[in-house]
């Protein structure tokens, strides 16, 4: 917190890989309901489309569309390579749920309680109101307020979603924190004048691709886990 | 319930006056912070302010306000009346966040709780983001999801606000319950195929104006509060 004179009022978390393991919950999921597909691959090609579908809408390529939405398409398209070309609309449906149930990462309650006691938390993700608000009840993640590019009409790193957050909370963008495990995400924040805090998610990818987590010198805040983060902020 | 057959997915809640005792809230800090002021009267007075100045932004004579700066317009516009023409700068800001720390009526915590393990339960209140945000935090109020007509770009009752409800939670209208202590409000709602709850206030608007809290029938819910409609509902 060198940089930084103040401590901010209000922490926004990234979501998918921040603060829950999309990776292995849906590995895991695809691996029990069909145990002939590699869960692993799938996971990985699913989240593969994520980044171009929302490119496309930012583009103008696409209509504005809800990430639910975007993570059917993709569903969609893959499912023939893993030889699931046959499910029903019912079986899709229920599928691509999965992203309303995945885990948080072990670290995560007890992380959330303990800042939730000193700052105001909320989401900033790209998912959707529905999506975040069932994944969060599933897992009682206690959020203050849960804030999504569908608030803002924009996905991020659109500056109208971090800036969006300074606004909805009436404070200036140094009083708010983005907490991610990704540094696209943290780049866009700092560039719109917030502060951020990088979270240690070595294993989003699985085993099998482990993600350089060191630290990148003078560029907000690192912490190994929430935990981390909330000894770091004082709580 | 008898005229549906199905139960909700999800209750939304109006806030003020249904939720929070703005009355007993304001006169009290009112009576506490500026003794020689009548806080009942007070109360009465800012809070009529607050349906002109919806209809003012609702009908183009004013742009898109959040309730925060509405109230802020309103407050300056009683204070003389009031002996409080002197007030500066920081003193009206104080007073104004009043609103982010009304008191839930008693039955509330609990209410809320019970419905929870069953309902997904959100806000639908005018009050923006910010103010349902800093006022649930303060009071605990176990929300899934914040939702506000700052999310809609409309205030209640117009359409887009219940009808957006549904199309945030990917659930058809009729599964989405509104719950407030506003007939008006209601009656918004199921004009959008919501189902709907009254909640009795009596004291809403405090002890020196009893409101009128009897049955109608054939129109939704009734319940004598939080608890009630918990027990209603099964929870």
């Amino acid at each position: 917190m060198a940089q930084h004179t103040h401590a901010p009022q209000v922490l926004a978390f990234d979501i998918f890989g921040t603060v829950v393991d999309w990776h292995g919950s849906i590995a895991r999921e695809i691996g029990a309901t069909y145990p002939q597909v590699d869960g692993d691959a799938f996971a990985l090609a699913w989240r593969a489309g994520y980044q171009p579908a929302m490119r496309r809408v930012m583009a103008g390529e696409l209509p504005w569309t809800l990430i639910d939405d975007l993570h059917r398409m993709i569903l969609d398209s893959i499912l023939p390579g893993f030889g699931l070309a046959h499910l029903e609309e019912a079986e899709r449906v229920e599928l691509n749920r999965v992203w309303h149930r995945l885990d948080p990462w072990p670290d995560v309650l007890e992380g959330l309680g303990r800042l939730k006691s000193r700052f105001v938390i909320c989401t900033l993700s790209n998912g959707n109101l529905n999506l975040l608000t069932r994944l969060s009840k599933r897992a009682a993640l206690p959020w203050d307020c849960i804030l999504s590019a569908e608030v803002f009409g924009a996905y991020k790193p659109d500056p109208r979603t971090y800036g969006g957050v300074a606004r909805v909370f009436g404070v200036p963008p140094e009083q708010v924190m983005l907490v991610a495990a990704h540094h696209d995400d943290l780049e866009g924040a700092r560039a719109c004048g917030l502060q951020t805090a990088y979270i240690e998610r070595s294993l989003e990818f699985g085993a099998g691709q482990v993600k350089d987590v060191s630290p990148r010198a003078l560029k907000g805040m690192h912490a190994r886990d929430l935990l981390d983060l909330a000894q770091q902020l004082g709580c």
